[in-house]
């Protein structure tokens, strides 16, 4: 791996703590960082290097701990992270920075090679590219990176405006955009996993499943954030990033090993021939939810308009549901169904491919990625009971990877744009084919021509959202209420 | 589920102690006897009622712990057994029989039901039989079924005399042959396995599947069966019978529900399709084995040749691997290797069924069967291995029922019996077919045409048995040895 610099901006911030930080220390353990390199951790506070590097350090005593961490290596780590105070809205500011950096980098002999990472407010991305590139700093003689952040605007026009102005400073192949979910190995795994499992590959075609659901469902409410969350709401926050990739990967096919540009492009072919949604489509295709109040494990909620910061007459949406067709010929009459929902009755983030069923079982089989909390794989086969003459049960195996030896989405995204690996970063393509996608139903919402469904806290969300499903014929699987199914007769 | 009477010939045996009344006791727990019910237990022994009785009781205790039991309805079940003295080679005693059974259905008012089992040495069956019948005991208003345990014969030529003579008592409809295998649900779970899941429906075919291997590994030697089994052999003792059925089993495709009758002739279909062997064909395909002395779990144990009881020349064969190819359309071109063995180096029955591998990846993608000693499926998969770009690693996906929850063979199979549902049992053309496969290799190992390979006590049997895949480019799966590939990298 080349030497470099990695340039954080919001070094402070709350994900460099939660997110960042632990997961540079576990690279560090793990030998995954390249030798010689630094961080420059840029923040505005006016703190010393040592208070810095305390914050630091108990941070990773905070969230290194579900897997076991060498601490005794520590003060080796910290060395390589100078905190850099400066007011990024300064474009002078970014003159003296470039002094420092070149400075660092002479004294620790790193090649020319920069990676800046925005841990910083989206409407600061566009001011930082441009005095990164009046400073000086992105012109290097190795290469410079891009890592950003979600949200990639807020609808088409300004995720537009932001990629034509990142585009001034950076080449799309230079930009990094972060989707979590896309970092974790089992979401990795999904475009490869019919390629190389035949017992997969067998079974992963439209002559064999009725639907696919994708699930990304929360207990938390808007939390902090409600006064950005009630502009913004679940299709932007999740649906069009998170849910879609995923989407994607499910329905994506990947003949053996393949080049980050050859999977850009398989990539961009699913999401081409994603159905549009016409006008009238979105109240047939898509479910509004917002939560009214409940309670979550026992302990009552208040309604999400009456959450401190969110309008009292709020329509944003806590919770969307869609149906969505792939026009290709292999997921030809495959619904696929997402959503995704604050103050739902459990966290969980998971696919759910249903098997269409054979005329003797009742129940259909079902291949299960799950996402989060844990990862893993589980399917669900039919058996006969046994002594039950004539009886099927279900029963479920599943793979279950020890989860605290699975990397953080953190850890392998950093390591891969470290090698300058895009793969499982989001294309530019990806972002603005995504937003056109959702553009109608943005406008749906915001033109109310689709009802707002309410959804006590701590519930499934909106009877409306079963509805889609039972429509065609189906069913959510695997929400909290129909686990006990998934227990052999002659277990319970 | 009619009324009957259970006539138990060897009733102060091993078998009935450890395995047949330990069933009857749990499907007397289990409600699943039918009422009324009484057990004519038999043997020759002078024991009192009470002493009998007493036996009994300790064998369920003794063998009853593995599932929580209750035992305080012991009293209950003991009443609907009675002890009956008796020289089973005297044609006069089974007309006192005959009075006593008719006296005690009066008095228990039980239907002119009655099943016939033979839990004795297999010289006694015909010399029981016939008996049965002059003595009247076999001619009943209602139904009457015997079943026997293996050895159906010891060849070709003794099987069809013993069963022209149970012919002459009983129709083939009336013959319930026990493999035990078959009453375990695992396995008769095989035969709609692909029917009721399109998961392996998908794969289950011969564009999909390299071969299929099924092991039958015992770590205990002769013990005190040596005169009997020097007499036998591997072949007539394990493969002619249980290897074979878990083979057909294996490759019968039963369509959603069949009756027994099809289910039979499916079954009979796959063993007429098994490819003969010609008298060359034997060195080819077969592997005759024989253990020298070695250790069982650091234990020191004999050769074969130095147990009490055997020849110190004997040739006979306690391993034998076998390839077989069944030539219908959908086994085309698939080899199914059969292996078993005493003095191996693990104790375990299972099924393993090898995909076609992908071009990417090198492991193949294996579906397990796990037979004995615990029952259940394992899948084996590829993923990504996080955080080492192109480089896969193999993953299991395991379906593991409560042990404990799984009905014991016996309990499955009496319970069959008694419904007279013969789908579980071994079939005369079955029993017939698989001698006449077999004959070419006993005549071979008769005259000496095929080595013997001695293996050393506690290994997986002889090179040669390995050297029967690798000719096919293959390998043994899950071999004690071979285990850790089965966890994946990243939690090693």
């Amino acid at each position: 791996m080349d030497s470099m610099t990695m340039l954080l901006f919001g070094a402070t911030g709350d994900l460099a703590a939660r997110k960042l930080f632990p997961a540079l220390f576990r690279m560090f353990l793990d030998q995954k960082l390249p030798e010689p390199f630094w961080i420059v951790a840029i923040g505005r506070r006016a703190w010393s290097q040592s208070r810095f590097r305390s914050r630091v350090e108990k941070s990773l005593l905070d969230f290194c701990q579900d897997r076991s961490a060498d601490f005794s290596r520590l003060p080796a780590f910290l060395q390589r992270v100078e905190y850099y105070e400066m007011d990024v809205r300064q474009p002078q500011a970014y003159l003296n920075l470039h002094q420092y950096v070149r400075s660092g980098e002479g004294e620790r002999l790193i090649g020319d090679n920069r990676l800046f990472y925005l841990s910083v407010s989206p409407d600061l991305f566009a001011g930082i590219a441009g005095n990164l590139q009046s400073s000086g700093l992105s012109q290097t003689n190795g290469w410079r990176r891009l890592m950003i952040e979600k949200p990639f605007g807020s609808d088409l026009a300004s995720a537009r405006d932001l990629n034509r102005k990142l585009g001034e400073v950076f080449a799309e192949e230079e930009i990094y955009r972060i989707d979590h979910y896309l970092g974790k190995p089992m979401v990795q795994s999904l475009g490869t996993l019919k390629s190389v499992n035949p017992i997969i590959h067998a079974v992963w075609n439209s002559p064999y499943i009725a639907n696919v659901q994708i699930t990304a469902s929360e207990t938390i409410g808007v939390e902090e954030r409600s006064a950005y969350y009630d502009q913004t709401g679940a299709i932007r926050d999740m649906l069009q990033n998170h849910l879609l990739q995923l989407a994607i990967m499910t329905a994506m096919h990947v003949p053996g090993r393949m080049t980050a540009e050859e999977v850009r492009a398989e990539k961009r072919s699913v999401i081409e021939a994603m159905r549009p949604l016409g006008q009238e489509d979105v109240r047939l295709h898509v479910v509004r939810g917002q939560y009214s109040n409940g309670s979550i494990d026992g302990t009552p909620v208040c309604a999400y308009r009456d959450e401190a910061g969110v309008a009292p007459r709020s329509m944003t949406d806590t919770f969307v549901a869609a149906r969505l067709f792939i026009d290709l010929p292999r997921w030809q009459g495959v619904p696929f169904y997402l959503r995704t929902g604050k103050r739902m009755n459990e966290k969980s983030t998971r696919i759910v491919v249903q098997c269409k069923s054979s005329e003797e079982a009742e129940l259909p089989n079902l291949v299960v990625i799950h996402v989060s909390p844990n990862q893993g794989m589980t399917l669900r086969l039919n058996l006969h009971a046994p002594g039950m003459p004539g009886q099927l049960e279900p029963v479920e195996m599943a793979y279950v990877p020890n989860q605290k030896h699975l990397p953080e989405s953190y850890e392998m995204l950093l390591a891969e744009a470290m090698r300058g690996d895009r793969t499982h970063f989001a294309h530019w393509e990806e972002v603005e084919l995504a937003w056109r996608w959702v553009e109608p139903i943005l406008a749906a919402f915001a033109e109310n021509r689709v009802p707002l469904h309410h959804y006590p806290a701590g519930t499934n969300g909106p009877d409306a959202a079963n509805r889609l499903l039972e429509e065609d014929g189906f069913t959510w699987w695997l929400d909290p209420e129909d686990e006990p199914l998934l227990t052999p007769v002659h277990a319970r």
